[in-house]
């Protein structure tokens, strides 16, 4: 019998950059963020003997997505041991379809390992509480422990594998308008750049210490519900990474000019009285938050820069009926 | 008689970014820089009683000028007192004229401060070294202290009024190529900005700590006359600065979209064996940095992005023969 799970992308207001622990994926400091609405994965795990094996969107994943897929069930195999289940020795047949662009940077890999630690730990036979799967999702991908959780979560940065997991908060009502500047995947991956951002950026302790702060500073304007502070935090914060990362020898540019061409457009809408805030993870292309009746409007005004989505908060990781 | 002199602009390839010391100008860090051929400031001072007068390119200046002349005026008249000359008491008409377009962001104020110190002090017939009117200069505008210096200058930062002040260095052959992308006075002021990354980026001591480390990179590149290594410090360099002041709360961003798309129309040249570097000041307008040779093969390739200027290395602040 096989086991469906589906997830969601999350797209961060206080972002993760950088890890603390490299096999373990503990950041350098905590995050929080929106689980989108759109662009799902569904995850189907059959166990089975033989090889595991990894089906993305209807083709045969490459050895590289199939490896990365087998570390990750040997952690689910683990627990598995650990719990004295008989199905830890079995592999797995995985089969995965992402309902997003692929490759648009809409963070398909939290999507990804949110669903697959999701379906992987129920065809396993493990009973996992949502702190125990985000902290298993986060062993695939970082951001993955947040798209375990509904609507908005901090990502505790914790200081080991227990402690360092995602949760749910409470956030201002808000919709995301996302600007598809560039469809193509970047030059550099997140991993690669983190590590430049380590080993050569100046600012890197200053960047990890200002993200504790920002961190408690929106945790704090979400107690408050108050939507301008949040949009203002993310978007300085989101200058700020991409400021730490800018600081590497040799410079690393995730944004291209048309990036800040809609930052621009974002400023002038709130000089028009258009309460909007801009963010980008590491890639070109642009997330607005605005108040969900002025979504329509946003939209709107950055339409000629590249493809638009609108999203409102979306349901964490979760099971589906087995067809 | 009316003592005349002439500076030219300077742009830096290791910037001055922050004050220690807001009343004397003390930077924070050294910097470095190459003196224009072009844009030149042309300056003359009369004494005479009564008040102070500044006209500007043939227009009397505005209250605020003619304000920040007389505070000028005043350092040199004490001066003048301290050396127990007649003139301590006079007034002065200055009559300055600049070559460079107006507010174009061409460093006008280097110019400008250099060539009034070095008339201003012929005029009250004070003789200085070139170290003195370096430090006099400064007091005008920081990044003045450079333009005294004929092609290269490194201003050491200093601890003091007595040891903050520009002097000669030998650096590698090259020629600049200034990309006018935008000939409009910047929104926030060089002196704004500097206060507002000093009060909230959170990466301005990592700056200043590096900065001093880039100063004794540029120093060395300098020694080995390595072209190569003093582009990459400069590029890397001036993304750094770009980062700690877009790391403010409210962000500020002084280079433009179209900016960094020069930025990376210098990056394909690299890629296409036309060896360049950029760098640009707090504003949007971008200059890179080539060897001679090069020069109009670069200039050729960012034609379409603004208005185009090449310069070589150009001469200290100096006296010219009275008319």
């Amino acid at each position: 019998m096989a086991s469906i799970a589906r997830a969601h992308p999350n797209i961060a207001l206080v972002k993760y950059w950088g890890k603390a622990d490299d096999d373990l994926i503990i950041p350098v400091a905590g995050s929080m963020s929106m689980t989108l609405d759109k662009f799902a994965t569904t995850t189907t795990v059959e166990l089975t003997t033989g090889l595991d094996s990894f089906e993305l969107n209807g083709t045969l994943a490459d050895a590289k997505a199939t490896q990365r897929t087998t570390v990750f069930l040997d952690l689910v195999r683990r627990l598995a041991a650990d719990a004295g289940l008989e199905t830890a020795t079995a592999s797995a047949n995985v089969t995965s379809v992402n309902e997003g662009p692929t490759a648009a940077g809409m963070a398909s890999s939290a999507s990804g390992f949110a669903a697959l630690a999701v379906a992987a730990a129920d065809a396993y036979g493990l009973k996992l509480s949502t702190k125990d799967l985000s902290r298993l999702a986060r062993r695939g991908s970082g951001s993955a422990s947040r798209s375990l959780i509904d609507r908005f979560a901090v990502w505790h940065a914790g200081t080991s594998d227990e402690t360092s997991f995602a949760e749910a908060i409470d956030a201002p009502e808000m919709a995301m308008v996302s600007v598809t500047v560039d469809a193509k995947a970047k030059k550099v991956s997140s991993r690669e750049g983190m590590v430049a951002t380590r080993d050569t950026s100046p600012y890197y302790q200053a960047w990890i210490d200002v993200t504790h702060k920002t961190l408690d500073e929106m945790i704090a304007a979400c107690a408050d519900d108050d939507f301008a502070r949040v949009g203002q935090i993310t978007e300085t914060h989101a200058h700020r990474m991409h400021a730490v990362i800018q600081a590497t020898e040799p410079p690393i540019r995730y944004l291209a000019p048309v990036s800040w061409q809609v930052f621009d457009e974002v400023a002038a809408m709130r000089d028009d009285g258009l309460e909007a805030y801009a963010t980008a993870d590491a890639g070109p292309n642009v997330v607005i938050i605005c108040r969900p009746d002025d979504a329509t409007a946003v939209a709107k005004r950055v339409a000629g820069f590249g493809a638009i989505e609108t999203f409102a908060p979306g349901p964490g990781a979760h099971l589906l009926d087995a067809a």
